[in-house]
Order: structure tokens, then C-alpha cells, then sequence
């Protein structure tokens, strides 16, 4: 038998409630020998946009594996559970799109299926908790090795595996038109635009866009790193997962450019 | 020698503190070969109603072992610490009533002790940490076997073990009279009766109901799944532990029906 | 080989990012079999003293083995990476302060490093992730034995340390002049005072003292422990790390004293 596979498991569960312990626990019973990494419980509720993308951030730098996740707002509807496979290891969750981002950057689906074997699902007295009753185990089982791919239920093609579609910035001659992405729990504000768009504009490290959020103008340095501004400052880099973000040494760029996730921003050469 | 068994620990520690790591490093240092498996910390603060309920609805789901279960606001008191064995495996806690719920659903206690034993207690140089000192020893030397029950403490019977009351609902012709016992993250709200008291009083599965709060009256369709009502759309429904509760497909039934837990709730056949 | 060390990783990252899941994914990459332990990840952004102050707390319970510690608001300046060798094991984090406290009780670094290894540095697409980049790889192979110490980088002299200066409370003859160092999730107040300090000052155990916070006065008796007051009545005890607390039984002492982190109290004999 081969080594047991870790389960990197990323969702919008929070910790308040036992749902994260209860996915554990259905794993630990079907296989207790697998390693379960918590990517992260505090995606926004239901919100799969930021779901896929903290996924699509993380996945390699996760262990080889399978990525178990689940933001599902769609549970109870017919919405598809599938389950993948990659070059880098198996997908489980919803169709909803949550998972496609992440795939992609490892190369894309190579087989696909959704999880319909019963034997495969915990029955429930009541509604479905698809994350405890049919991902989970679904997971359990590929990690360690009780099932393959194929056994989880009928094929579907990776074409047909719902897609996250992503903004992409509107690069103009002398300013990109984009979008808050993620706003990190230091305030930082990625945006859905990288070094590439920058450099169209005519703007290199050192210069200072305008950042215009609504009626708000403010500027930023383009800066490598935060020591190269004084603390306080507002400053433009390429953050540690190679996309633009705004941040301010020692402060909440979210506060100081007025951002939430999802917001517009301009950057526009002055 | 046995296999460890697996820890399964649930708190109102919070995660701010180092409460919770300190626990885990605690049963590292004793017996490193035993998981622990995280439940939930995030019981509010000395409800021990609240967590009594989350180990109850969790408890099936979590591997044979040992459960640790900290919600202590008698801490420093006369309470005493307790050790039961059931079918399932092993509860340490305060004797307060948390565990109890649990315990009686995996079939009840057939022994226990009080835990007292010296050997077993870590010093403290001032105040009693009962979660680090005395309930994580316990745990530690069960999980991996280096002491038994009997070494724990003097023996107490099951039946002096502090009880949990919990709240029935009152069923008449047309109307139960209820509590909201749990709300989740999403804002679900479960209700202290299942689906036996909804047909007691004339509602079958698509049926509308009355949702009385105070002065507030709602209605709510008996469904199966959140995918039978519009988005938006509040739904009553028999939930993932089997009992009844209200929902909001995409929404927060908290809010929509004006309810926190310990809250009353009429159900009531139009 | 020998067997491999656990990690004890603290940081200020909170849990709503993929932040601490990214660095457990990296340890797991580079040393599979090593065990990962949360202490805590709930540090007040960019508060080194707080961090400080929570590993110093919880290190002689934790495992002996690799302390990973991250709140680095220097990121990306020319604040040394260090690593650090005690008789408890390794300490990996940014040299801050953040480290000094936590190795002086366990007597104190014997060996120390700055991480500059470029072969045991993850390469970055953009601004440096130290936590992901940096530390966690240098703790991944303290751990498992993958490289010493000296591999990592050029020797530092451990009096090149930066230190991180704790404040003294100020004893007078009939009052302590001092500070809350620390507040916890259930509003206790832990006082940069000890016992010995109180008993300076004439008080001893079953004493009332005066609690004197700006202009508001209050009082509390010292006791051992909360089953020795009334349920809502304040207290003053040595807390269960050894130092005065504040507290108040089935209450918020931060709220009934009024105190925040780092606010002034004088305790003074009546």
C-alpha cells in the first residue's frame, strides 16, 4: 500500500461552531493515519470568489495531496459535488467554481467525477452537510488510498467543470481600471492586476501612480518592500503571491484608499 | 502495548490566547504519539449549555477515544474534575454538566472517577488552569494508556455526575412552544424539537407554518432541502443532526426572525 | 537519524487568510513527518511586546523541539532573520525581541544564527513573505534534521540579540506603580506585578487593595481563587502563569477596572 496522502482542507465554516471538528473527525474515522492541514476556515460566508482565490494562492505551497474545499452555497440544490484529479493530487468540493482556479495553476483537470457512490456518503437524518457527509469521505478515501477516483461515481469531463471567472483589469494607455481582490487581515489590498499592467503605462519601481478610488485620489510609490518607504506611507509592490497590492508601512491600506473587497480602483500615471 | 487513541477537544478558550496551544503542548510533552483533533473553541464564554450541545451533536462523528471538553466557569470553586468511560471511549471535564449530553448519547457513563490523583496534576505557581494542570494530563495518560481510570481519582457513580438539563419543548393541538438552542455561523437557528412534535401538531413536509417571536409573526415552508424555496426564502427543515430548524436560503435566519440562542419560538399550524 | 522535533508555531497572522495554513503547507513540503503546534495566531498585529509575552508564557509547556515565532512588523526592512539554540531546542523568528523573553526562562540562547542561506530560502515572485519564505523552511529543517544550525547562516553573537525590555512596575512603600500586560478572552487582567511585589507593600492574602486606574478607584481582594468571592465580585489572585491578575468572578475585569493592554494601574495598601 501506498503512503497516505495529506488533506489540505480550506472553507467558510469558521471556528465558532463544530463543523471544522466534525469534518476532522469523519476523516480520522475513515482514516485515521491521514494528515488533515487547515488552509484556512475564514473565507467570507458563501463567498466561492474568495474561497477560490485564497485556494489558488496557496496551492503550492501545499503539500501534494488532496485539497478538500468548501464554500457552498448552493448545498441543498443540484449543484454537482466533484471530485479531480491533477498533476499535483485530487480536488474535492462543490461545482461552483471553487476549485477551478486552483486546478488551473497546477496544470488543469485531467479526470474528473462526481461523488455519487452511496457507500461513499455518511447518511444523514436530515439535510445534507455535504462537507461532513460527502466530501469528506470522499477525501478520506482517496488520501488513503480505500478508493479511486473512479469508484466516487460517473465521470465528467473537465470541460464541463464549472469555471471562476475573474475579472481582469482594463489596461489603457495611461491607467488600469481594476479591482480589489483580497484584503488581507493587515489591511493589505490586492488588486487583480500585476507588475506586467504597471509596466504598459509607462510606470517603473520608484515612480508614484495617482490611485483613484471613486471620488478619492490618493498616491502610492512603487516600492520593493515596505522599508522603502517611511512608516505611515502608502507604497505599491509586488506582493508575496507575485499580483499588485496597496499597502501602508505599519498601516491598513484598506483604510487609508477606502477599499473592500470587490471595490474599483484606478491606478493612472500622473 | 495499544494504539494511542485519538483526543478530541472542545473549549471556550478562544484562539486569541495561547490557552489552547498550551493544551496541546501539554499533551505533547506526555504522550507525543497521540492526535488531537480541535472540536471547536469558540463555545461562548462559560456557556456550558452551548457546549454540551456542540459535543453532543459532534460526538458520532469523532474517532473513538478520549474527549476533552474545557467550558469551566466554576474553575477555582469546589466543582469537582471528572473522568467517565463509556462505549465510545473516554470524557474528562468539569463536572458540570457539559459532558453529560454526550456521554448519554453514545449510551451513558459505566464508570468514573473523580480526577485527583497528584501524580497526575501539574504544579502551578499560583492559580488553578484546570484545562492545563489537571483536565489535559488526564486525557494525555488515557489516550496513550500510561495510567487508567482507577489512577485517576476515587471512583464516583455515573449516576452523581452532574446532569444537563435541557429545555422540552411544550406540544399542543396547533403550536409547539420552543427555544432556539443553537445558531450557527450562517445564522440557521436550531430549535429544541425535532420532526416527531412538527407531525404532532397537523404540519407535514410542505406545509407553511407560523413562526411566532414576541410580537413578531413569520412564516416558514417545511422543506427538505434549501434548494425547494427561492433565494431569500425562509424555510423550516430538519437539519443535518436531525433536528428542526429554521433557515433562510443565502440568508441569516437569526436576523430574519429576530432570534438568539435561548430565545422562545412558537410553531403553529395556520 | 534522530527523531524528528515538533514546531511550535505563534504569529499574529489570525485565521481568516490562508497565512498560517501557507506555512504549515511549507513545513509539510520540506519535513512531512515533522508535527506542527498552534500556539496561538490571535497576537495583536504587529504587536512584538504581546507576542512576546504569550510565547514567554506557554514555552515551558510546550513540547522541547522548534519555536516558531512571527510577528514582524520589520518585514521587508533590514531586521535580521535569527535563529537561536537553548536547552529547551530552536528558536526561529524575526530578531525583534519577539524571541528574547520566551529563550531567557529557558536559560537563555546558547548559539545563534542570522537565516541567510539562500539554498534553505524559498525564492518569492514578488515582496518577501519571511514567515513562508524564510522561517518556516528554517524551522522545517531544524526539525527534522535536514540542516544544523550553522547551515543556515553566519554565526551571531547572542548578546547581539535584541532584547525585548519588559517595563518594571515602581514599589513604593504603600503602592505598586504598574501595567496590564495582558488581557485574555475572558476579560482577566494579568499585572507586570507579582506576588512578592504585594506582600513588599504590606498586603497579603485576604487583603482589600486599592485598584486606582486614572481617576476612577476601585477595590479588590487578593485571594487564591474565585470560589472565594461572591459570582460577580472583583478579585486580585496570582494567576496560573505565577504573575497578579485582576479578575472578576463570572465577569470582565478589563471592563470593571476599565483597562486596556498596556494601561496603567497603581495597586495601593488601603
Amino acid at each position: 500500500m501506498s503512503e497516505p496522502l495529506p488533506i489540505s482542507f480550506l472553507s467558510d465554516f469558521g471556528l465558532n461552531d463544530e463543523f471544522v471538528g466534525v469534518v476532522h473527525g469523519v476523516i480520522a474515522r475513515i482514516a485515521p493515519e491521514v494528515r488533515v492541514i487547515d488552509v484556512s476556515h475564514g473565507v467570507p460566508r458563501g463567498d466561492v470568489r474568495s474561497g477560490a482565490l485564497s485556494l489558488m494562492r496557496a496551492i503550492q505551497y501545499l503539500p501534494e495531496g488532496v485539497a478538500l474545499a468548501v464554500v457552498d452555497p448552493g448545498v441543498g440544490t443540484d449543484r454537482r459535488a466533484i471530485a479531480a484529479e491533477t498533476s499535483w493530487g485530487y480536488f474535492v468540493g462543490p461545482d461552483n467554481g471553487l476549485l477551478s482556479p486552483a486546478a488551473a495553476i497546477v496544470g488543469g483537470s485531467l479526470r474528473a467525477v462526481t461523488i455519487e457512490n452511496p457507500e461513499l456518503i455518511l447518511p444523514s437524518s436530515g439535510a445534507t452537510f455535504d462537507g461532513r457527509d460527502r466530501f469528506a469521505p470522499a477525501a478520506a478515501v482517496l488520501a488513503s488510498g480505500q478508493a479511486t477516483l473512479d469508484e466516487l461515481g460517473p465521470k465528467v469531463h473537465p470541460d464541463d467543470i464549472v469555471p471562476m471567472m475573474l475579472p481582469l483589469p482594463e489596461v489603457g494607455e495611461m491607467s488600469i481600471e481594476g479591482e480589489a481582490w483580497w484584503i488581507d487581515a493587515f489591511g493589505n489590498v490586492q488588486l487583480n492586476a500585476g507588475p506586467d499592467e504597471l509596466r504598459q503605462i509607462g510606470v517603473s519601481v520608484g515612480s508614484t501612480v495617482d490611485v483613484v478610488v471613486g471620488p478619492l485620489k490618493r498616491s502610492a510609490t512603487w516600492v520593493r518592500s515596505y522599508g522603502d518607504v517611511e512608516e505611515g506611507a502608502p507604497l505599491l509592490h509586488v506582493d508575496s503571491t507575485g499580483m499588485l497590492a496597496l499597502a501602508v508601512r505599519g498601516g491598513s491600506a484598506a483604510d487609508f484608499f477606502v477599499l473592500r473587497p470587490g471595490g474599483r480602483v484606478m491606478l493612472r500615471r500622473p
